[in-house]
C-alpha cells in the first residue's frame, strides 16, 4: 500500500485540527511525522499517529493548547517551556528561534523542556541546512537502557542529530539512538521469534540475554553492547550526555522522573530537547566549504567496499534515496499500519488516508 | 616507578625548551601530558613525548617556533592557523578564546588547522568546568578505521570529548574514540599473544579478524563494530562527524590527505580541532544546575550493579579517582616509557626525571 506524500499529511492534519490541535501546529506535526515516513524511518513516522498523540490528546495526558513559556533568552539562547503540549510544534520553534539567533551571531543554541515525543530528532537537525548551517538535536526519552555494568534502566534511546550542507552531494545527516538498537527492533525480532544479537539487550538481572522476549522483563543496552569491551561505556555515556543536555539544562525531568513504563497512562510532559545552530560562514567560505564536502563525502563513497558488500554509504544517504523514490512511487505503508490509521479515522469520524489508485 | 606530578612536568619542559619551544608554550604541553598520565590515559601521555613531539621538532617536521594566524573572527567563533606548530598550545589558545567568547556571548566555537597531535581531547572539554560552562572538543587523526561496510581506511580514532560541571560530584567528562578500541590496545594484545575481541578490527580485505597481529595489515572498526548489527555504523557516522567539524570546517585537511603511516617522517601540520564552550547561565541558574547534576550523577552510581559487577559509574569518574590516587602516590609509569624518556634524557643532555625516592 503506498500513499502520496500529501494525502499522508493531510491525514495527520485533519486528525490532529479534530482533537483540537490547532491549525499551524498541527501543519507541523504533519510535516515531521511524513518526513519520518518519506525518509523510511518508519518507526517515528505516522505508525505512531494514534498511540503516541491522538490518543494522549484525548484521554489528557497531552495538551491540545498549550501556552508556550519562554524561560530564558539571550541573543543567542532560549529556553522554553511547552507546558506539556505536542512536541514536534515546540521542538520546531525552538529550533527555528536558534537559527534566528546564529545567522545573527554565528551559532545559538536553545531547549525545551515539558514537551513530548518529537518525533526523528533528524528533522530539527537538518531545519538548518537551508541555511548554510551545521544542526544538532538531541532529546531524552523513557529509560527502557541499563548503564554499563548496571542492571537497572536508566536511560532512553536518547539520540543525537547532526546535519551538515554538503553542494551537489546530499547532505551528511547522522541520527541515531544511543542505544544499540530501539525498542522497535526488539519487538520485530519477537514477532519473527529470531533470537536477539549479542549487545543489544540485557534480562532483568543485567546479565547478556538473546532471548526474543527480553523486552518485556529486560533492557536494551548501549551503543558498544555489554560490558566496556566493545565500546559500551561510550554509548552509556552518550546517552547519559543526552538527558544532561536535555532534562537538566533545559531545568526539565530527569533521572528517575523518566523510569517510566509507556502506554496511554504514562506521564506526560517530562521530555526535554536540545538544539543547535553553528553558521559555516562563521568560520569559512559557504560555497568552498560546500565543494570541499562533497570531495569529503566522494571520498567515502569511492572507498573500497568490504567483500560481500557493494557500497560504502555516508550519513543520510539512503535515507535520502528513500526520499526520491517515495516521493516518486509513493510512501509505502504496510497492512497494521493502515489498518491503525483506518480504524483512527473510522473513530474520529474522519475520511480516511487517500490512497494511490491502482 | 612513580614520580611526582610536577617532577613529570618539569621534565617535559626541559624537553620541549631545549628543542626550541618557548617556556610558556613547553609549560602548556606539560600539563596537557601530565594531566593525561594523572587521569590514567597513559597512552596520551608523557608516553608519546619522544617520538609524537621531540623527535619530531629535532627532525623539522614540527616548527617549533610557529606563527598562529587568526584566519576568521567574530564575537562567538575563531579560526586559528597553527602553522605547523604543536597542537597542544594552539588547541589551548582555541579553547581559551573559545570560553572568553561564551563568557560574553553565552556560546561560541573556534577550530584550528595546519596542526598536530594535541594530547587528550578532554583536557580542552574540561577548560570550560571552571568557568561553568559545558566544554566540546573533538579533533581528526591519521586514518586507521574502515568505514562501516568499508575496505579502506578511511578515519582516525577521532574523539569527542564533552565536559559538564556538576556540584559535589565530579564533572562528567565524556572523552572516546569513535572507534571501538584505539590502536594501542591492538599494540597490548599483539604483545600480550591474545586475540583480538569481535567488533575490534578487520583484515587488510575489510573481513572481520581476531589476529592479535591485524594491526600490520587490516583496519579498526568503528564503535559499533563490523557492519550495522551493533551500530557500526553510528561509530562510522561520529568518526566522519570529527572530520567533517574539524578537517573540513577549519579549512585544513580532510580525506586521502590523512590516509598516511604513522612515523617519524610522516607528513605533519595535517590535524585539525573543533572547540566549543556553552555557558550553563544562558539556560538556567548555574548553582541549581549544578544540585541537579549532582542529583543526576548519584542516580546512575546508585543504580544496582549487574551480577558480578561491583559499581555503576558514570563518565569521568575513574579518571578522577586516579587524579587523587596518583597525585597522592605519585603517577606510575611502566618501565619502557621510563626506560625511553632516560634515554631521551641522556640524548639531549638534560637532566633525567625525578623519582619518588623509596
Amino acid at each position: 500500500m503506498r500513499v502520496r506524500e500529501a494525502d499522508l499529511s493531510a491525514f495527520v492534519e485533519r486528525s490532529l485540527t479534530h482533537v483540537g490541535i490547532d491549525e499551524q501546529q498541527a501543519k507541523t506535526v504533519a510535516d515531521i511525522l511524513v518526513a519520518a515516513d518519506r525518509r523510511g524511518i518508519e518507526s517515528h513516522g505516522v505508525a505512531r499517529l494514534r498511540w503516541f498523540y491522538v490518543d494522549r490528546i484525548r484521554n489528557g495526558r497531552i495538551k491540545a493548547q498549550p501556552r508556550y513559556e519562554i524561560v530564558r533568552e539571550s541573543a543567542t539562547a532560549l529556553l522554553i517551556d511547552a507546558d506539556n503540549g505536542l512536541g514536534h510544534p515546540a521542538a520546531h520553534l525552538a529550533m527555528t528561534r536558534a537559527i534566528d539567533k546564529a545567522r545573527a551571531s554565528g551559532i545559538a543554541f536553545s531547549a525545551v523542556r515539558n514537551s513530548n515525543h518529537y518525533g526523528i530528532a533528524g528533522y530539527y537537525a537538518m531545519m538548518a541546512l537551508e541555511y548554510d548551517m551545521i544542526g544538532i538535536c538531541s532529546t531524552d526519552s523513557i529509560h527502557l537502557a541499563v548503564p554499563t555494568f548496571g542492571s537497572t534502566k536508566m536511560q532512553g534511546t536518547n539520540p543525537f542529530a547532526f546535519a551538515v550542507p554538503a553542494g551537489e552531494e546530499p547532505p551528511f545527516v547522522l541520527d541515531f539512538s544511543t542505544t544499540t538498537v530501539t525498542y522497535g527492533k526488539l519487538e520485530v525480532y519477537e514477532r519473527k521469534a529470531l533470537a536477539l544479537k549479542p549487545g543489544w539487550a540485557v534480562d532483568e538481572h543485567g546479565n547478556p540475554t538473546t532471548d526474543p522476549a527480553a523486552r518485556h522483563w529486560g533492557s536494551l543496552l548501549p551503543l558498544g553492547g555489554f560490558g566496556t569491551e566493545g565500546g559500551g561505556h561510550k554509548g552509556y555515556g552518550l546517552g547519559a550526555l543526552a538527558e544532561i543536555l536535555t532534562g537538566v539544562l533545559a531545568a526539565g525531568w530527569f533521572g528517575a522522573a523518566l523510569t517510566l513504563t509507556e502506554g496511554p497512562d504514562a506521564p506526560s510532559g517530562i521530555t526535554s530537547h536540545f538544539f543547535g545552530a553553528i553558521s559555516i560562514e562563521a568560520l569559512r567560505d559557504v560555497r568552498e566549504f560546500k565543494l570541499e564536502m562533497d570531495r569529503e563525502l566522494r571520498t567515502f563513497k569511492a572507498s573500497t567496499p568490504a567483500p560481500g558488500e557493494s557500497r560504502v554509504y555516508v550519513a543520510g544517504e539512503i535515507e535520502h534515496e528513500n526520499e526520491i523514490a517515495f516521493r516518486r512511487d509513493g510512501i509505502p505503508l504496510i497492512g497494521p499500519v493502515i489498518d491503525d490509521l483506518d480504524a483512527l479515522a473510522a473513530d474520529l469520524g474522519i475520511d480516511p488516508i487517500t490512497r494511490i489508485s491502482p
